[in-house]
């Protein structure tokens, strides 16, 4: 896929990246790598986007190396552009012109965990899966789980959130500061480490979800929370989609804390049932967490029961055995899987849009529609506490019309977000893929600002320029 | 008080000043005030800090006298101070360039109440307490609660919290979107009613926060909560500060979702008896709230009692009995008061420090003992479930020696808060007062980074010049 960018930057000249490599490679040993497959891997893998790798690969160990790593790219001109898993969607972690990835892999020290502040400190290569293992033992987790066993640099970087940011929140509302290396190779902190402050501007929530384009991530102070006593699933069939969703909103407004509410739609069970093993009804469904006192879980599940009850849901599932949910929600997490499992050999071209929860369930079944006019394949799940739900195409790439067909079908999908008041990502991030929706959902007077921050931020356009804004 | 500031900007001209005079008297009538006594009123009234007025105050009543306000403003270079309800402590209002005071009071209307989707869209005059009333019918209500009745614009525009941050954040975690007045007139919105979104920076949380420095708060999505179907609260002493601290960390970590935990020192439970004719033992005190279901809030406040019991605290007279509640609680709403009348005729000098919930006990004994050692009267109040506490020493203002000692205890209480990890404000903002802590507190590269942002978003410095950064 081609993506309109009107670059302030070309691509840095032969001898710029050949001084960039020879000092990376003097200072970084092995740890600087150039080989093709090692190059392509750090680019874009997941979507349609086109592959653009980087010139080299850089892994540092520690603060100090990332600084030394900007710095030596700056004084030559060269892009930085930060690498966690690679799990993003949009075209993150490409490299459109070119440069130094900056792989983060290998900073996954936890520096500090604060039990009493319920707080941590941590390297930006650390998975939320290898620190959630580590916080095990003292009784404590960090809940934003977007599925991918992404980085937390990485979702810190892509504002990222998943299925219980409906009582958790999203990065925006987990980091309580940042270290940033910033494009001159200068060392940033961006806020203390108590939980609340009004020291002036709020440096922290400019870079969580600024996509490495104002600077690199190098230590994260991260909110955590204690293991709830008792936490209960379930799953919950409707008659139709906006059922599902009036549901979910009666169970909101009435204000029982739900943890996870997830909404498949008849495609996606059917998809888990085959590659899970479920022998689900067909039907939207509604996957519950709730996390609580013994006590306080049963009175949520009762309740929650009785709600969809009133909008002809049911019957109502519930398990608080760990195995039972394990399952439900292995089932839930695999959902990607799955999906790409009702077509095999074809690509799943992940999307998100999310709108008010009042315009939920008009948004889905006019997504539905738009689906089975186009002739794709499309499964749908939604984190549908925060109105926001994924798209997931199901595209045979050597269909030149199927590809046509399914681009305009997100062209219209992130359209019918916007005209009910919704946006074009609500947590995939914009990288390269949703640059163009930005000046319609923002206006030009927002974009323009945006551009100004990153002109003030970066007037260089160093930091993984060809993402969010153009200068 | 003198404010060191190092202006990049001096008083506007008196030709300016009449062209600006004439321009808005034309545009809005009666609706510019420049009596010597309305133009100090909008300067700084609650502390001590020198009460700079501005030269003219004006009354828009909609978005467009906003920005038509700003227009001629940045015409004739004129400073523009937004104004609230005047509540600010740190002198957020002043005007120490002179310039146009834009008193938001006449902007109040509540333009929309989503309750599906649990926001509401206000203008930024509304007050908190106005919002409240509004919303009571549908069984909603907005949760920060800083004490005052404050405008939600002066809430969003200094990040207020208050007594029930611990459960519902502060208002850098309730404000979905903005529309702002650029410092040009131009009008831009942050961001879109959806509960979240990946696309691009975060404008709406650079704004909140930015004290009106940035460009003026014209509109404000706010997020909702539904009112709980029970509340219960009590009130519980301690031996100590040290074990009022530790029960509150205990009870935090123990996942009881506590809506309110509020300390009071000796010395103010001592003023609330005297104030509000109570008869509490005085002794260090915990003002609790819990929100939920009937059967959560008992379980919630059995379990508190049982926390504290562990710390040697109680007896803990709890009451659900909404009378019982509201008087509790209006004590506690009235600590302000109380303080101020321990000692008629002084001035109360109210200022606060955030530091992680571990160092709290440490930082409250220790500023107990300084100003034991300071002779000084100053109870203390803390928002102890997030490390925030304010002292208000009460200042002999005709004392010179009294005065210079106050002062010198605040450089030691904000010394002391940073060297903990923690911040110079936990809610009360910058404004004048707090400027000279923030190289301190976030370094020289990230106060560098700010002022850069202030300088990218209001290069001429117009708005509200003076205050967090100069240029």
């Amino acid at each position: 896929m081609q993506i309109d960018v009107r670059p302030a930057r070309s691509r840095p000249s032969d001898g710029a990246l050949e001084a960039v490599r020879t000092g990376l490679a003097a200072m970084l040993g092995n740890r600087l790598v150039t080989s093709l497959a090692v190059r392509q891997q750090h680019a874009n893998t997941l979507t349609w986007i086109d592959n653009q790798a980087p010139d080299m690969v850089a892994f540092p160990e520690s603060v100090a190396d990332m600084q030394a790593i900007v710095r030596l790219c700056a004084a030559h001109d060269v892009p930085v552009v930060p690498f966690g898993t690679g799990t993003s969607f949009e075209g993150h972690v490409n490299a459109p012109f070119g440069g130094v990835s900056v792989d983060t892999s290998l900073m996954k020290r936890i520096i500090a965990v604060h039990a009493e502040d319920l707080d941590c400190v941590i390297e930006p290569g650390v998975t939320r899966k290898a620190l959630n293992e580590h916080l095990r033992d003292v009784g404590l987790f960090f809940p934003i789980d977007p599925g991918a066993d992404a980085s937390l640099g990485g979702m810190t970087a892509t504002r990222a959130s998943g299925t219980n940011a409906v009582r958790y929140g999203t990065m925006k509302d987990n980091v309580l500061a940042l270290k940033i290396v910033t494009p001159t190779g200068e060392l940033l902190t961006t806020s203390r480490r108590a939980k609340k402050s009004s020291a002036g501007y709020d440096l922290t929530r400019l870079y969580v979800g600024s996509e490495g384009t104002l600077g690199l991530i190098a230590e994260i102070t991260l909110k955590l929370q204690g293991i709830p006593e008792a936490i209960s699933a379930g799953i919950c069939p409707f008659p139709t989609v906006k059922a599902a969703c009036d549901a979910t909103i009666a169970t909101i407004q009435s204000g029982i804390p739900v943890a996870r509410i997830e909404l498949l739609d008849a495609l996606q069970v059917r998809a888990c049932n085959i590659y899970s093993k479920l022998s689900l009804p067909e039907t939207p469904m509604l996957f519950v967490e709730f996390h609580g006192t013994e006590a306080g879980v049963k009175e949520q599940a009762e309740r929650f029961g009785e709600i969809a009850a009133e909008f002809a849901g049911g019957p109502f599932d519930w398990a608080t055995r760990a195995e039972d949910r394990s399952r439900l929600w292995q089932a839930r997490h695999d959902a990607y899987w799955a999906s790409m499992a009702l077509r095999p050999g074809s690509k799943g071209v992940s999307t998100d849009v999310c709108v008010p929860v009042s315009r939920l369930s008009e948004c889905i079944e006019a997504t539905q529609a738009d689906i089975a006019e186009s002739g794709l394949v499309a499964p749908i799940v939604g984190h549908v506490g925060d109105g926001n739900f994924h798209v997931l195409p199901l595209v045979d790439m050597d269909d030149e019309a199927e590809i046509k067909a399914a681009k305009t079908f997100i062209e219209r999908l992130v359209a019918r977000a916007l005209d009910m008041e919704g946006t074009c990502t609500g947590e995939h991030g914009v990288g390269q893929g949703k640059m163009k929706y930005l000046e319609r959902e923002h206006g030009p007077e927002a974009l323009q600002m945006m551009r100004s921050l990153k002109q003030a931020l970066d007037p260089r356009n160093l930091m993984n320029p060809g993402k969010i804004v153009t200068l």
